[in-house]
Formats: structure tokens, sequence, C-alpha cells
């Protein structure tokens, strides 16, 4: 830290991407990336962008919202981009929380929630998962702050129905309820259609994961136009240019081309629900996960060991060291290779047969 | 404005980007942008990267970064990458202002400055620029905060030397120095070999003008590692992934192409200059511009309506209804043919022969 950082940020840790390592090709299973290449219009697009660059992306990304409003079956003025979903999500940090109106949010969920916080000098409050690492829908009532589930929740895989969150919505009148949809499209309900009814709902999703975007950087927001309003202030405050042109061209082709995003969703939900099984063969507990991941904890050997004798392996997956946690790896599914690769390094690391 | 906006935003005022015209075709010249496409290596390095953008971009922008500390002379730790250079000012004002320490710079410059301080509840203190646009260095000694200076500035396009501005950076040893250099390459001297001997000086520049990138997002700060390293805490805490796979291969590809982008700054010098002289003959004054736009105002026909005027011939020029400069129109510096139609267009609206 240099003399001249603001005091303010003391107590700031950023957060912590996953690896992305350099020096040897591992099996990349850490950080939820897609096996599968952007879809083929996906690409054309957004190669066909390149040679326009001299000129700014249009800050209102207009085609692509339009794209995403037909897609999502509501209107441009529901929608707003940016450069992943945390771009959003910081937005919504800043817009929806102050001293007075603290984030409310689960021990174990997406890591990030935390940091922006301390970011934007909110306060938090945290609700502990049940027991069994679900969400206990009462406990959001009234919360008294800005409420950020992730549904499915990461890195638990674990979704709540669209009726549930409803009632958290329904129950926090006075709130904005922020639901982050990174992991939706594996498995979960989304509860988009829900912004029609209710003016304190924010849903963000992601074209990082199931659209096979995440080197683009691409995320969206959809909600009644009034909060979209203030988020777009934040934005036009700090960057309004925060999708650049080959990106927004990139996510009308994707859109343009659902099948090809529905196809590789069911292979991943395919391959998860086999890999699933397999690792319950070599004495793994998993959870329900509805994500394009599996959050797995061996019943004799800690987590954090699994972690370190897969990498020697040459597969790499996330292992958080938290409370409550440290005995799980988070295992992103990938393609059947990968998955045989994985099953037959943990059959080694284990001694057991599948 | 919803219900749920937090009243720390009541007096945000977002920026007000150059429009980007739907309706029509314009000869655009109001956004600083390049007549010239982006440079063929960034081009096919940009598009063999898009088949692998499953897979997150690289947060450190390790290539990028080597690429830029060999292009300006210096150590890949004094490097930091931004969604544009926007992103890098915000940034610091986020991590070197606080009520404490106020933002300090021009009364006319980059129209962002006062934005960023609102949005990150930072108060400014306004150093009027001279009766001529023209910066007094003395007036920026001991400024008391941390010091915003556009060099060229903008929408002036007036520089300081680098000897002036060492002056300001030797008298602000308790203060960051942060001198935004968009517009740098255009003719005026960099102050990037001055980082090596100050702590408190960060440089920050972008490919959106000499470097034909508008639309892919691509900014740099340089300074001492210690400032990095603060600027790096709050991108890891707001976006880590700020700048996509994508761009960062461009932003290669421009750098290992350097001799493109020279030989398109020394176009749009000469033709600068030869503008700037056919609109004197037009009655036109015009300030000394470094940058790639020139800022002029006719003697006897306000600046708005030549703005308009000029709109309904079809060209773009952008006009800033503020203090001190409403008079006065932003021209960017196009190619050849743009400038031939802005001269005849401005010899209708004059009335005047060149």
């Amino acid at each position: 830290m240099s003399g001249f950082f603001s005091e303010k940020f003391n107590r700031l840790t950023p957060y912590t991407p996953g690896e992305q390592p350099k020096e040897r090709t591992y099996i990349k299973l850490n950080t939820n990336e897609s096996p599968f290449p952007p879809s083929p219009k996906a690409q054309k697009y957004a190669s066909d962008a390149i040679a326009k660059t001299m000129l700014y992306s249009d800050p209102q990304c207009t085609k692509l919202r339009q794209a995403l409003a037909n897609q999502y079956g509501t209107t441009e003025d529901c929608v707003i981009c940016g450069n992943g979903s945390d771009d959003i999500l910081n937005f919504a940090f800043s817009a929806f929380c102050d001293t007075k109106t603290p984030a409310v949010f689960a021990d174990v969920t997406y890591g990030f929630y935390p940091v922006f916080s301390e970011y934007n000098r909110v306060p938090y409050r945290i609700i502990p998962l049940k027991e069994d690492f679900s969400i206990s829908p009462q406990e959001y009532y009234n919360a008294g702050g800005t409420v950020f589930i992730a549904n499915p929740n990461a890195p638990t895989g674990i979704a709540l129905t669209r009726d549930e969150i409803e009632e958290i919505i329904k129950n926090n009148e006075n709130n904005v309820v922020v639901i982050d949809e990174a992991y939706v499209d594996f498995g979960a309900e989304s509860c988009v259609p829900l912004i029609k009814k209710y003016k304190n709902l924010l849903i963000t999703q992601t074209f990082s994961k199931s659209r096979s975007l995440a080197g683009a950087r691409l995320g969206f927001g959809i909600a009644d136009p009034s909060l979209i309003n203030d988020l777009n202030t934040v934005r036009y405050s700090i960057n309004p240019y925060n999708v650049n042109s080959i990106t927004q061209a990139a996510g009308v082709g994707s859109l343009e081309d659902q099948k090809y995003t529905d196809e590789n969703c069911e292979k991943i939900k395919k391959t998860r629900q086999k890999t699933a099984k397999r690792l319950k063969k070599l004495g793994f507990y998993v959870t329900d996960s509805c994500a394009n991941f599996i959050f797995a904890k061996h019943e004799t050997i800690p987590g954090g060991q699994i972690y370190l004798k897969l990498r020697q392996h040459g597969i790499l997956v996330r292992h958080f060291d938290a409370p409550r946690i440290a005995d799980f790896n988070r295992i992103t599914v990938g393609d059947e290779e990968q998955m045989n690769a994985l099953i037959k390094a943990l059959a080694q690391i284990t001694g057991r047969q599948i």
C-alpha cells in the first residue's frame, strides 16, 4: 500500500479470482467456464465488428438490449448490460445500499458480495445457510436491507424455487431483492417472469457460463425500468462504455443462436448427473447442484488435500479455505473427456473403484 | 429515480457521452475517434482470440502489460490496464481521494472529473484556466489534494511541457499527481519518463484515440508499483476481469505495430495544421491544439449556432453549453475528405471563402 491510498479502504480485501495458470496445461475445472466454444454466430458477429473498433461502442447497447428483451420476453427499458454480471452487481451495491440500507446475503455464497460491500462502504448482514446448505426463505422476509441471493447458489449449486423467491420479494416491499442468476440456465427456475409484477426485483445474468463468453465479459440486469434507470445513473457516472463493441456483437450472435446454448446446457446437465453418481461411488457427498459445477466432499479425505492431489494430477478445481466449506471442492462440469480424467484421478487419490 | 436509489447520490449528475447517432449517416467529428481502422495486426490478434472466449480473460493482462512495459520503457509492475482510461481514472478518484483529500482540477477540462468526484463522494477544488485557456502551473503547487491534469487538455488541446509538469510534481510531494495523457500521441510531451523519479505520479493513456481502438475499450496507467498496487486493490474489488481477452489481444497487436500508429498520428497532425489554417481564414479563432481535435470559436457566429448548422449539413461536432466555452466547438481532426466536407460546410455557414 502506498502512503497515498485512502484510509477509507483500510479494511478492504479484494476478491481473489480463480487461478488462470500459465506454467502448464491443466484441465481447468476451477472457474466454471464452458467446455464448448462460443456459438459460431457469436464468433462471426464478433469477428465482423473488429474492423470498426476505431468508433466508440454504443453506450446504450441498443441492439444487444433489443435481442435480450426479445429472448427474455420483456422490453429494452427493462434491460441494462455490463462488463460481466459483476459490473451490474457492483452497480446494485452502490445504488441500492448505503449506511442506512445494509446488504443482506448468506454466509456461504458468491465471495464477491462482501467485497462489493466493503468497497462501497456499506454494512452487511449475514444470514447463515441451514445445516444442509439450503436457504431458509423465511429468514429473508423483511430483511431490512437489500437482499442478494445467488440462485442457484454458489458454490453449493442448490436452488430455491421461483415460488419461494416470490415470497421473499413479496415480503420485502421496502427493499430491493437482487437474484443473481449466473448459473440459472443449468437447471434452476429463472425469476425473470416476476419483474413485471414487482418493482423491487432485480435479476442479474451472465454470458460467461451457459453462453461460453467468459472472456468477452458480458452480463446484464433485468428489472422494472425505475431500477434500471438508477443503475444507469451509476453506470454513466463510472464508465458509459463498459461493454465494448465486439462483445456487444458477440452477445447478439449468441442470442440469435439460442438452440446452441440450450443444447450445451443439456449436455452439461447430463454430464453433471453422471459425474455426481460416479463421485458418490468414490465416497463423495455432493450437494444437489442445478449449476455447471458440483460441490463435493469426501467422506475421509480433507478438501484441501483433494485439491492439492488433483493439482498434481494436472486438474484444477476450486477450494475455498473458509468456515463450513473447507472440506468441499467446487468442480466445474466440463465435457465427457475432462470428467473421465477427473474420475480417473480421484479413483487413484481415494484408492477406490468406480 | 426509483424509491430505492441511495440518497447519497442525490447530487449525482452522470456524464453525457458524445452522441452516437443512429438515424442517419453523419460525418462524425464529435468524439475524437480516429478516421483510420485499427492496425491490421491488432485486428488479426483480436480475431484469433475470439474462438477461446469461453475461457476467462487473464485478469493480470500479462502479455499486454509486458508489451506496454516494452513500448514505454518500464516494467510490468508499473502498468495497470483498464476498460478505457476512464476506468483507471475512476480507480484513481476512488483510491487517492477522500473527504480529507479533495480532487483538484481545472474549470475547463475533461467533463468526467467532476462526475468521478461526485460518484466517489469526494470534494473537489476547481482552479480556473487563464484567460487564454492555458494552465498556470504554479497554481497547482502544494495543491492540498490529488491533482488531475489532462495534458494536452480537453477540450482546448493546449499542452504543458514536461518540465512544467515536473515542477508541479516536485511541488506536490504529499499529493498524487495524475496526468491524463489521452491525447498525448498527437504532439505533446509525455511524462512517462518521470515515473522512475516520482512516486506520486500516475500517467493514464488510452488506445481509443491514436490507436484506433475506442470501441474495444482499452486504457492503461503507468506509475510507481506502489500506486499501481493501490489501483489494483480497487480493481480487484470491483471487476478483476475489466479487460476482455479479445481486447487484450488487440492491444498487443497494436503495440507490435507501432509504426502504424506513428504514421497515423503524423497524418492527423498535418491535417490538423492545414484545417486550423483554413478555419482561421473563415473567421475562426482556434487554440493551439496538440490533440486530434481543434477547439474553434467564430468571430461573429455563436458556437451553438455553428453546431446546429453543421448538424444540418450532416456533420457532428461537440458543443459544450458551459461557461467560458459556449462559443466554441470541439472538432475532431478526421481524414482529408472529412475535413474538406467540414470546411465546405463552414464556408457556406459563415458566408466566406477560403
